[in-house]
């Protein structure tokens, strides 16, 4: 794959892996393009150029074979590898990602969450141990992690950020509420601002009232 | 405003109005196309192509008044009027929530928690009451509610989403992990899946790994 695929294609994905998920979930074997269509509010033409992308995968006059296809966008979205991953903040939104066994079995583990207060260092969340930052270094060091998720004030995160990517982490989950931006070509990072989709939503209600 | 806006425009308006933010913020008082092209990171065409959607706001040689545009894309997305929020599911994230200050500057000041948990119905998450669901109805039609947070388990989110909607409120913030669909046009729905974009970060990895 030498094409760089666009962003929306890429948001896509997710979505065609949870419906057919779905689908899978409630025995469906296979499923026409226009089943699907109906189903995911796309067009039949829409979802052929999304998966063209990768090389198709549909069969005229049979449509698609749902855990083939279920499997084949795993395999492009990485979820046929685990990704081991640290918790930067154990605060409320650590403790619903920590208990949220979907991470896990979409083979993404929190292995360890990490924090500052020592009124909570060294206590379990969903069996989770909080260690000390002092710990981080030696503890990345040693286990394998593949992915930072940062839930802490927006004023440490591109300190920590800029640790974690000298510690050899590669990938970054933000939830950090600026845009980290770390001009390092080898690091990841997806930003998510749970205020952009409220704003949205209330852009929806704006609109809706116009009408 | 007749024409229907790309979901794609509406998309980046809340990160429109999070930079210009900062700007203001840094007392900032104007910038050229060119400066806030290299700071959001889209072409400048883009951006003016974007902004053109609500009837433009720059003036050739000049560049765009930094106040003036973050109050016009403010208003656009709602943001000169309060919106109410009551969160359905008095859990971490419901706390994570309610915790951040930012939804209240915005504008959406949540009101209520409801949860049937009788070891939580009654407490306080910073200073706002966890009511039981057995007093929802009362509790929206004696007071404003303009959105309902749903941050519960999935099994529940279509009969509280339903009984939300005949209650009056036309506005869903979902973070229950299925895509609501609630076929009512005068409801609107922005559906969260946290796990997308963990899925995303995972292809980038993918991706980068492949390079």
């Amino acid at each position: 794959m030498e094409e760089k695929i666009s962003k929306a294609v890429i948001r896509r994905l997710p979505r065609y892996y949870r419906y057919l998920g779905d689908l899978l979930n409630n025995n469906v074997e296979r499923i026409s393009s226009n089943e699907l269509s109906a189903k995911m509010k796309l067009t039949a033409s829409q979802i052929r150029q999304d998966l063209n992308n990768f090389g198709g995968f549909g069969q005229q006059g049979y449509g698609y074979n749902v855990k083939y296809l279920h499997d084949e966008i795993g395999k492009i979205l990485g979820l046929d590898h685990k990704h081991n991953m640290i918790i930067i903040g154990a605060g409320n939104l650590a403790s619903a990602i920590v208990r949220y066994d979907k991470f896990e079995t979409l083979g993404f583990p929190t292995i360890a969450l990490f924090d500052n207060n020592i009124n909570i260092v060294g206590k379990t969340i969903n069996g989770i141990k909080v260690h000390s930052m002092d710990d981080l270094d030696k503890f990345v060091n040693e286990n394998k992690v593949d992915i930072a998720a940062l839930t802490l004030p927006k004023e440490h995160a591109i300190e920590v950020a800029t640790r974690l990517v000298n510690l050899g982490i590669k990938s970054i989950w933000n939830f950090s509420h600026i845009d980290l931006e770390l001009n390092d070509p080898d690091v990841v990072v997806e930003n998510v601002h749970l205020s952009d989709s409220l704003m949205q939503l209330s852009y929806e209600i704006v609109s809706k009232n116009k009408q």
